[in-house]
């Protein structure tokens, strides 16, 4: 009955860096060590190796943080809607409102370039884990980090890393027990072949968001290009046209970004969910404002709810007893390994109170390090994250690779080029409303008198502060933002933006408080969580899968619905139900299209399904694969259960939410008049590459 | 290391009704019970009886919710600046902003009544515990609420409680543990002698609240009338002219409301915080439309604030670890002493299982009644309160006294007509607001299939119905209020205002899950919470205070400083720190009155002070008072350590903040200039009153 918070969470730590059970449908497993046989035993079938090179080749993740798969041979990638909205958001004007009114082409000529996206297709795994250790092995706690960092970037820099087209990246996966080199094809030339209205793909907005029964279109295609023309590719997914049946064996090909566990992430999930609401507050009252403050606020108001209520479940979980004492079990059983085994006791130490001690040194400083080096949703402003990277830029591209902050290492420096210099808008209001809210929201919690904030905000107000950055920026033009990246320190330095400016007065501080947080906390753990692994590996061998770190990964499962709390939820809607489902006001409108559509569609056609895979953040997109490594779907949701997901797998209660192959079809066909789109993806001859 | 939420909170909940130790200056004593000799061994001083009974008689609480104390015989009444912003603002037109520009008087003919304000001052203790244990024994667990509620129904109903100068009110003590009969006289006609402009009272704002050292002039002056003219009052305290003297004993005449504790306020804290944030956001953003919408939000923003920063600072004592440690110890321990008495033992049976029961019957309904129910922060609309006590008052003023919910019963009713048919303005776009946000939250949480979500919204959107009630409603004409609730449920019943109706649709949703929390969670939690109080009385006999009740209460302390992580801070401020703090910019701006004064003004005056006094919400406003029972302050915020005193105090770190009485009088004479009020105030013949 003790209460612990302090040992609550480093315990959770430890715990949640993967799972130690393979019976449930629960993992995300790496494409070189799937569990197979656990598979064969449960459903009959189990991918062999040539299935699951085939699966990893045509899966490929987006820069926008989303999975995605390739489904014809022509290059066209099938997504959520939810990954491609901010690029339609980015090619719309106040005329032509893509996000409401949906993004048809009449061929590949009027296909729309995406600028600052990229997809990435994994093609190599190569184990560089000894290297990285040995060099870890030398540092002492604080100074891990940065010899850690410095192998990474040096085993990225080899040959076959060079040039625009080759992304080298080392992977840390059971939270250090194991590194990998993943290099990747990249595709920077993405466009925007299809969306729906976001009335479609999103109906039910956010009432309905993490819920289930679901009628939302929530896909989009996109197409990769190479020297401007569609990229041929030899691995697709193969496009199912009729739906699967209940119980059927699925998988989902897709990315899973770690969730950072741990006391802090529990104890600061209110303070970020309090910032997320006061942003939603302005948003709701300023798209109330007009038609063009609504069209430019869509995409950052949806971005904001979708993490909101997904903090919220994930929040939920984490203060669910039975949860809690279930995780508490684990690691119990765990440390009862550890401490029956003397010569691995001994060589591990203990861990866990390092992990605690960690955790303490991070509850000193996290405040400052959240409000000046995290910034959680605090990010919405473009004008500060580019003001932020060019400085940072400017100071770190000036080192030697091994010697820089890690999100400047060779490996991202290109993706952030072109984030930094891609020409999409930027709204002034909203930027003016952001950077009001980092600032407010710093001097409320670190308050008045904290030098950095007396530094960030001194005798100004802070509106005034906004208003004069935003309306004297030039970095609001993308060709002045590529001047500075590619002028480097001197153009930088030289600069009088009043952003830059800023940026470079407010930067010492944040980096202060970075290396503080790097060395007390970050080194320290990494050395901990390190030993945990090994304990794991030693207790469980490796039929565990490693924590999600936004790489390639499969999970298995089942088509299914659910039962609680007495209600029985079904694995499939219909068309049918989104027009009983309608109500004529928003979120729950139909659009003109679906409105003028209904009499010529089939209303039995399986609309959205649920299934048990395993499913967590960044998954977003992925395909929904069947047995024969056809794609039946595009993952988009979990049901609000699913959100505890991040920190354990419930098989009767955790589902992942996708929309089947089926319905995009007949609406590519019935609703949007696409069928040269239709015909690509039924590998008709007839498609829209000719 | 186990960790239980669910063992935790119920722990919390039977350990906080009230504290075992006085050996701090920690508690909220009533004036019955008052710790002399403690006080005399610690401090050298302690109130007698005829000190106490003047106190007592001088000290009066507002129907806003504050304290305050009278200082004139001819009625003038101290309390805070933010006591009485919303009369200010209610008193506002967009010509006259009171609330910007300070409200001050040559005489008493201008000042102006708080309409729907009311005063009371208590007179009267009586004991009626008997009566109520008698009634609520015979009733079984899920009739306790209904038996309870009929005896104090049936106690207040009797003689000497009649007429509108008298109120009458039983008040639960020691969490059941006593129930008294309280005597007030009331004043029903409070009016604003003077305020401070809120860039004074408030100075520093958001950032600044619960923080110190700190330079606000949060005070103000009401005065109390009997028919039509300043009432005279035999018992009022002197206002001390000089400050005092750091370690000098000191005491708090005021009200403290129980925040009621257990496992669903401390789940419930950050759900309350996001909707609070939502709000917040939107005024945020409507305030900076115009100066028009900025001068009718502010008062609701204030609030917003407020409320979120106090939940905060009570959040976070609740996640701090050693403080749930000792807390868990100080229960502990009690567990041993019930445990070691056998007899006592088996009279009150596991109290704290059916605690825990109780608790677990809240989380079932914990949303449905957050949300149809209890509404928290969502009550910003004046127009849904009206039209809710309009058609509940309707339907419960039908029943005899002793049949109806609660807040319904006699005692209560004069004060809600006064609220429900006061003639101050009605905000349509911030009514808008506050009912599209209720509704929106709502359906966040229930989700659009819940039945009651359906029923309040059915297929309009919010918006629409939100602007269609505040638009089309004649509730916002006091008259119309007026004649709705003298006309009774004939009137109401025939009333076809479209929030009349709206409510009478919703009403019975609510009221079936306000019976459900009465039956399952507020009864069983009677019956258990009265059994763990005799398990204190039998351990700590009446070493202990009640738990607080917006009753009349008196704490002690002494004016001191803390140190916090190194820093000291001084147990005073002065006028020059307002000077060297301002900055020109909101929140951190002189007025122009204090510019213009600063040269008059004394340097070295003493202007707010830091005091040992075990504060919680409710006492705003309560005079800070000397051991010769003279006002030398007014008491209005804690330090942030404080907010964790509702749960337990830390006399090393919670401080009360007040205004002192020299910087309120130097300010009236040389800021202000209104001599006569500061003559008043010093006795002297030539005062404002002739």
């Amino acid at each position: 009955m003790t209460v612990k918070f302090k040992l609550l969470l480093p315990a959770l730590a430890g715990l949640t860096f993967f799972a130690v059970s393979a019976r449930a449908d629960e993992g995300m497993w790496t494409f070189d060590n799937f569990p197979s046989s656990a598979v064969k035993a449960k459903y009959g079938f189990a991918p062999d190796q040539a299935w699951l090179d085939h699966v990893q080749k045509a899966s490929a993740r987006l820069s926008t943080g989303c999975s995605s798969s390739v489904v014809s041979p022509n290059g066209l990638v099938l997504t959520n809607h939810h990954c491609v909205v901010h690029c339609a958001q980015d090619l719309s004007t106040s005329k032509l409102n893509y996000v409401d009114e949906g993004f048809t082409t009449k061929g590949v000529s009027e296909e729309k370039q995406c600028k600052g996206m990229q997809a990435e297709i994994l093609s190599k795994i190569e184990d560089v884990t000894q290297r990285v250790k040995d060099a870890m092995g030398k540092a002492d706690a604080t100074g891990t980090i940065k010899a850690r960092d410095a192998e990474i970037a040096s085993v990225e820099g080899q040959d076959g890393c060079k040039g625009d087209a080759v992304r080298c990246q080392v992977v840390n996966l059971y939270q250090g027990g194991q590194y990998k080199l993943y290099t990747y094809k990249v595709y920077s030339d993405v466009r925007l072949a299809f969306a729906p209205e976001i009335g479609t793909a999103f109906f039910g907005g956010d009432p309905d968001n993490f819920n289930f029964p679901r009628y939302a279109l929530d896909s989009a295609f996109l197409r990769l290009y190479e020297d401007g023309k569609p990229a041929k590719v030899a691995d697709y997914l193969k496009f199912r046209t009729d739906a699967p049946k209940e119980g059927d064996v699925v998988f989902v090909s897709g990315l899973y970004t770690m969730k950072q566990l741990g006391m802090q992430r529990d104890w600061v999930l209110p303070v970020r969910q309090a910032i997320n609401s006061e942003i939603r507050g302005r948003l709701l009252g300023y798209m109330q404002l007009g038609e063009e403050q609504k069209r430019t606020a869509t995409d950052l108001l949806f971005g904001i709810e979708n993490t909101y209520k997904g903090n919220a479940g994930r929040w939920r979980a984490l203060m669910d007893p039975n949860f809690m004492a279930k995780k508490q079990a684990e690691e119990t059983a765990l440390l009862k390994k550890v401490s029956s085994d003397a010569k691995l006791k001994k060589e591990l130490g203990d861990p866990w109170a390092d992990t605690d001690k960690a955790m303490t040194a991070y509850n000193n400083i996290y405040l400052p390090y959240e409000f000046l080096e995290a910034r959680p949703g605090l990010r919405a402003s473009s004008l500060i994250t580019f003001a932020r990277n060019l400085v940072r830029a400017a100071d770190e591209r000036a080192k030697p690779a091994t010697e820089r902050l890690r999100e400047y290492r060779d490996s991202e420096l290109p993706a952030m080029e072109r984030r930094v210099t891609a020409d999409n808008p930027v709204y002034p209001d909203l930027e003016k409303m952001a950077i009001e809210t980092w600032l407010l929201k710093t001097r409320e919690y670190l308050t008045a008198d904290h030098p950095a904030v007396k530094n960030l905000i001194g005798k100004e107000s802070v509106e005034t502060i906004a208003a004069n950055l935003v309306n004297n920026t030039k970095l609001t033009d993308a060709k002045e933002r590529e001047r500075l990246w590619k002028g480097g320190a001197d153009a930088v330095n030289a600069s009088k933006d009043p952003l830059i400016l800023f940026f470079k007065k407010f930067d010492p501080d944040a980096r202060a408080v970075r290396k503080q947080y790097d060395e007390t906390v970050d080194g320290p753990l990494a050395k901990a969580s390190e030993r945990i692994a090994k304990a794991r590996f030693a207790a469980y061998g490796d039929k565990v899968y490693p924590d999600a770190t936004f790489t390639l990964r499969l999970s298995y499962g089942a088509v299914k619905g659910w039962t609680y709390q007495g209600v029985t939820v079904p694995a499939f809607t219909q068309f049918a139900g989104l027009y009983d489902r309608a109500t004529g006001s928003d979120p729950f409108k139909l659009t003109p299209r679906w409105v003028k559509a209904q009499s010529k569609l089939t209303p039995t056609t399986s609309f959205d399904i649920s299934t048990t895979n395993d499913i967590i953040g960044g998954n977003s997109g992925s395909p929904l694969i069947d047995a024969k490594g056809q794609v039946i779907g595009a993952a988009f949701d979990g049901n609000i259960h699913s959100l505890g997901g991040d920190y354990g797998y419930d098989e009767t209660l955790n589902r992942t939410v996708s929309v089947t192959t089926p319905a995009i079809l007949e609406a590519l066909r019935k609703v949007y008049e696409v069928p040269a789109l239709a015909d690509e993806l039924e590998g008709n001859s007839t498609g829209s590459i000719q």
